[in-house]
């Protein structure tokens, strides 16, 4: 038998109706890109981790024994992709934590998705909005309806939508963040009030910055985005992927993202 | 043996991993008193699950099965705390619905909390604000990492937290909504872009109007809060809960707390 979860440690597929991760969505998850058995990027996903149980008060995760079930789950697998889900664990009724907080982790596999591949993505605007919450800006918490609800806006036609703010700012898309070559150069959105900081994002904001392209975190408007050279979307399963439509624009794949690509490839970050 | 948990019908204590419920928080939940095998208010808490599932866009709930459940796990409860959590069911890893969703409901019972039944309570006014999300405001959604951050703020010492908006205003309790009585009229927040309708709340509202005391739905600062003659909580636990504590300043329990007390009482709308 496969073993495609484990829950605590344990081969499973359940978790206790009183888990706080189904009951408030009161945790934290990745999602991580696994490459012959090995889960790529594991020391920034674990570093993200963190800084989510810090911003939600969660107990640390043990990252030892987090690695030893990654491993051990990922052991035979060429190409996939990792799920953790890392919650305050059970409680009785009531939004009140436990003293002691039990988390619970999960683990699961899935197999490598085939849109991960697309070189080029057509790209839609979302008319879901981000909501504003500096408290959670940032993080990958479990709390997602509004990202559910704006990839039900459409089924085939686009690889991803991005999302605006409540002031109409694009903050990212719904499964990644978004770079834009505006000028001379690239930008991509701050996260202090809405958005997830990706894995991806700050790897290729660091390859960036060594490869000496002027780089800024900054509010990117619809309009600048109409009027970009390149756009491109990041996470860490599809890496770097260019942008080619936006609503009825088309852009070219550019310089700038086909050169981040090829340095993300080369750096084994991406199955 | 005990029933206390019915998943899809079937006693049981756990869910599939797989749950968008703990994946995304991609659901809708109701807490609900039972008084003698009774869960009350029953048709009000089915129409705001509706609402939630609409707004939510998941397949409607089946009523009379909920009915049938809910009843028959609370038959021989004398007092209790219902509480029904109603997902998008399962899927595979990613934002997207399945094209066709088979919510999975489950229904627990807690015991009757004796918090419940504090006539008077002191309330703090908690750091943790509630974001800005008309989307999702006024649902009663599992999106709840708001609240569990905000009852983090104190143990024992209060009844319940005052949340506010990123504006300042105050919109309601960690677990109630809030009321106020301000010169001659009763008054309580608008949850158009943050806050839950508490099924009490609307309930209370009625029972305001039938009287003939003059109310409002109007924004709520915390400076008139500190100027009011009565204020007061609601939620379908507590019912009508007056406070008698507000960051140090005192209220008396008024006369419009009281009637609506004793009115929820007599409706048998609270165990």
């Amino acid at each position: 038998v496969t073993v495609r979860a484990l829950i605590n440690g344990q081969p499973g597929d359940s978790i206790s109706v009183r888990d706080r991760g189904l009951q408030y969505g009161d945790g934290v998850f990745e999602t991580i890109a696994v490459r012959r058995g090995v889960p790529l990027l594991w020391e920034r996903h674990l570093e993200r981790l963190q800084e989510g149980t810090q911003r939600l008060q969660l107990p640390a995760a043990d990252t030892d024994q987090l690695w030893q079930e990654a491993t051990s789950l990922c052991r035979d697998t060429e190409r996939g992709v990792l799920k953790l889900i890392y919650t305050r664990g059970s409680s009785e009724r009531g939004y009140r934590a436990p003293s002691v907080s039990m988390p619970n982790r999960v683990f699961y596999l899935a197999g490598w998705p085939a849109s991960a591949s697309i070189a080029n993505a057509a790209v839609c605007v979302c008319r879901t909005p981000l909501g504003d919450n500096p408290l959670l800006a940032g993080i990958k918490h479990l709390n997602r309806i509004e990202q559910v609800l704006a990839r039900a806006e459409w089924t085939d036609q686009y690889s991803d939508g991005l999302m605006l703010d409540l002031a109409g700012n694009v903050i990212e898309a719904t499964a990644a963040n978004v770079f834009a070559v505006v000028g001379q150069t690239l930008r991509t959105p701050e996260l202090s009030r809405c958005g997830v900081a990706g894995v991806m994002r700050g790897l290729v904001l660091e390859q960036a910055a060594r490869l000496g392209i002027p780089c800024e975190i900054a509010p990117l408007t619809l309009t600048e985005l109409h009027g970009a050279h390149e756009v491109f979307l990041t996470n860490s399963i599809i890496g770097v992927q260019p942008v080619t439509t936006l609503e009825g624009k088309a852009y070219k794949v550019g310089k700038i993202a086909q050169t981040l690509r090829k340095e993300i490839q080369s750096l084994n970050a991406v199955a």
